[in-house]
């Protein structure tokens, strides 16, 4: 129950994907033609191409792997989309794509920062860790914010932004480069190696004040160990289960009673819910970064081939930051 | 893990508890003498005398076991409480009490309803019913709300109240007698006995449109069939853990992946948080009450020294009613 276990879900290997070639496709009446320049590898993949209950459509077998992308108009006959605007969308893995505008969500600014940064601090990423730590965890200056997979591209943001928020910061990790990563870049005042402790003994140590806020992206025997030190009134952020494997729900300990005793809340939180506040999101985040508050680690591997490869990187841990894969400039 | 089991926590039983007479005590400076006429008993009463955390202290090896009261002051140093007035306080097993006034909740009024009343629908009953509905639950017309325990003192008066509201409401409760209760006195739409069902199929045929809030008062694996049903942004008001032994946490299905493709928020409610909401409750119930909008049954039983069989009824299910124990007019 509690062996880290392998978090590759079952099945999902890079020998899932096929390249297709294909003539570069034209657009049509009310179309754009979009060079894809950066995909983005998000654990929320996991979920499109597993079995099982999700909240999106799986991809279906032979299509188009779904990705959030960013891409360049190199052909318009949209008007809200002219040539040489850069756009993020969800064009998938593919170098050139036509769109509608259906599956574009927005124009970026490349004058705001790097153009990847698009897709994580000034997109979902950004979305996800200021939305779900500032709503449902309610930081207040002193707390004590837990977060799990504490290095990669939300986590390393949530606990930056509860850091500046005046929170203790205790991040949960799954390497020693990544529990470097938490104390010298991303300013954790604890991290802990997850595959070092097999009781809760250290979280304890890192936590002597308990934890008022989880924000958990992991679930599973992972956060066992958090939920024993909840606070009264804590407030658990549900925002993934990396920890958890793919089909029928594995059994573990019932938290129901902790739950009560401490008063506790558990929400799950999906940043799909909340797109209408991006731009809140990312005002408040652009002004931390033109301050030089928050730090950011991008893997970048280059090459559409090459992006199951990336994506593995994703779901078995062993990236250091936020996994993306680059096509083209 | 799926058997209904034995629900008395181990070593809870009639013999833990030993009758002791003293003389009568009087009340000195300050302080009043109580004439305690009627006890509760409440299912957190399992938790006061358990090992294991609780949001109580517990009760003392060889101390008055605790108990929700109702009394008559009989004697009085104590401006507040003259003689002649009825009180609700935490006076615990005893004829006779001593009390300065800090373990007196309120005085009531014998005028509102019977006087036993206070000890259920116009008190924490009526309380966390009530409120773990309305703030946590937050029922909107038309949806659905699932309650465990559903014929209980608390269960009884949340589907009442849900129906008032305008959900459809669906109860899951122990024996056929109470489900007869359910449909018959408490306007369930439908209602289910837990011993009877080993699958989660009879909830869904009662949920055709899913569950929108699950008021829960038994957690474990009664709850696991209502967490497969639940709709997307649903609520969970975690109000107790019945059908959870004592001790660990035992294992179960992990609902943390279910939770966040629902969006799905649990919070532990307690009513000793929200004591100071009490009027604002009695007042709505007593409206309702008056209009005949809802009913109750007591199980009552005669003499102290038949607590603790009465406690037995309510751990072990067998009661049909809010238990209280009458000791005297």
């Amino acid at each position: 129950m509690c062996s880290p276990g392998v978090r590759v879900p079952k099945g999902v290997a890079p020998d899932c994907f096929r390249l297709e070639e294909a003539p570069a496709p034209a657009a049509g009446a009310g179309q754009v033609l979009i060079r894809v320049l950066w995909l983005s590898c998000d654990p929320a993949m996991r979920g499109w191409i597993a079995e099982g209950p999700n909240y999106s459509e799986p991809v279906p077998l032979g299509g188009v792997m779904r990705s959030f992308t960013l891409g360049r108009v190199e052909a318009s006959d949209h008007p809200d989309y002219p040539v040489g605007v850069y756009v993020l969308g969800r064009q998938g893995w593919q170098n050139w794509a036509i769109s509608d505008g259906s599956d574009i969500d927005r124009i970026v600014d490349p004058e705001q920062g790097p153009l990847s940064a698009n897709l994580h601090l000034f997109g979902m990423t950004g979305l996800t860790a200021y939305l779900g730590l500032s709503d449902v965890g309610r930081p207040k200056p002193g707390e004590t914010v837990v977060v799990s997979t504490a290095a990669g591209a939300v986590g390393a943001l949530v606990g930056q932004i509860a850091g500046i928020l005046g929170c203790r910061t205790v991040g949960i990790t799954g390497s020693p480069e990544k529990v470097a990563d938490c104390l010298d870049r991303y300013g954790y005042d604890a991290a802990l190696n997850y595959k070092d402790y097999e009781t809760a003994e250290a979280l304890a140590d890192a936590c002597p004040a308990g934890v008022d806020i989880y924000y958990d992206m992991t679930a599973g025997w992972i956060s066992d160990a958090v939920m024993g030190q909840i606070n009264l009134g804590a407030r658990v952020v549900l925002v993934g289960t990396m920890a958890l494997p793919s089909g029928p729900p594995p059994v573990g300990p019932r938290y129901s009673r902790q739950m009560l005793v401490k008063r506790a809340t558990m929400t799950g939180f999906l940043v799909l819910d909340h797109f209408d506040r991006l731009e809140e999101a990312v005002t408040a985040l652009a002004a931390w970064y033109r301050e030089g508050r928050l730090q950011y680690r991008e893997d970048v591997t280059e090459g559409l081939e090459r992006a199951p490869l990336a994506l593995m990187t994703l779901l078995d841990g062993s990236n250091r930051g936020k996994v993306l894969v680059k096509l083209a400039e």
